[in-house]
């Protein structure tokens, strides 16, 4: 049993996206961001980044999606998430993975948490500006050249795929023109479809209501 | 036999170290930023991120850092430099890992790479005056709660050590004290007397002087 540490409309969906996807059993524990729960030592004794994703396990506390995915597709190998027979493939896998936190999240970031990186609110503002550019610019970089199709690192659904569809959800509103990318567009549409996909959001939607 | 694209002063080095210390054959290839190598097409076809490390193996070409440390992992099992038979204690390493790549290196870029961000000079300049507060959390967050000594992830030497050392190279150009983070400081000093650090160190400075 796992508990899955999430906050609505972030990165945590693609970790409990792939928890559905495993069969794993897990609850959930929603912080509320707008609380600055995440910010508050109950959580920061969970995770000291106070940032979500955070996985309580048998074992211990993860954090980083890259790694909580990798750990979900191990641990439920009959679940076929990543290639775990060849290392080859499954440093693909997790190349495509470590791309989306440390560059086309990154770069989403700027947004809104321009903060992080400069305290001027020109600075901010500045960086706000270049969003369309700077995501864009990876997302076209994964239309182009990384993702394989039909599913993101080819004919077989692995971890990327709710990762890139997570990210996804955010660039309209990062100022991306969704028609230039046709190919994660229509990727993320088909995740929509899938069961797992609405399972978990409609679970972390609940959450909001209940609150 | 492998072929690493790098340029000297950068986060490659981690890659080259955990290459000699798995005992990997292995040739090097300089990239040129001074020239922009990075940016022109025979690099592009290589990696079209225009960044380094990139990997040449005879699978393909694998880039991210993370990806191309547990590449080396998996591939040079009798090295053990990897917890490869325990999902979590993996997925420990793999979390460290992620962290350097998607919040310690993107502080640090903040420093010298801020145009990524941002057009406005006077914005760029204002990222730069917060690096050594945004990197200076990063390492206080490592020595108090992520480094578990006396190697990253405990007893066992594994390629988060390479990593770490690596981004530590610039913690004092990056603004940051020290003496308030002693013992990612007395890692760095350890990780400087092994002679795999030694030779690719001695490596990248030879390729500097012969180009």
């Amino acid at each position: 049993m796992f508990t899955l540490y999430f906050a609505p409309h972030t990165c945590s969906l693609a970790s409990h996206i792939a928890l559905e996807d495993a069969g794993a059993a897990y609850v959930l524990k929603r912080i509320d961001f707008g609380k600055a729960e995440q910010q508050k030592p109950n959580y920061l004794t969970i995770n000291p980044k106070a940032r979500v994703p955070a996985m309580v396990t048998s074992r211990g506390i993860l954090t980083e999606t890259p790694a909580i995915l990798a750990f979900i597709a191990q641990s439920f190998p009959d679940a076929r998430l990543a290639p775990l027979d060849d290392p080859f493939a499954f440093a693909e896998l997790q190349a495509f993975n470590s791309y989306l936190c440390s560059t086309l999240h990154v770069a989403h970031a700027h947004r809104m948490r321009g903060y992080r990186w400069a305290d001027d609110p020109a600075a901010i503002a500045a960086m706000q500006r270049k969003v369309p550019e700077s995501v864009g610019a990876c997302f076209d970089l994964i239309e182009r050249h990384m993702f394989k199709g039909p599913w993101v690192m080819g004919d077989a659904y692995t971890t990327a795929d709710p990762y890139l569809f997570t990210l996804a959800q955010w660039l309209e509103a990062d100022g991306v023109d969704p028609t230039r990318i046709s190919r994660v567009v229509d990727h993320r549409q088909r995740m929509l479809e899938r069961p797992a996909v609405k399972k978990a959001i409609a679970e972390e939607l609940a959450g909001l209501r209940s609150v």
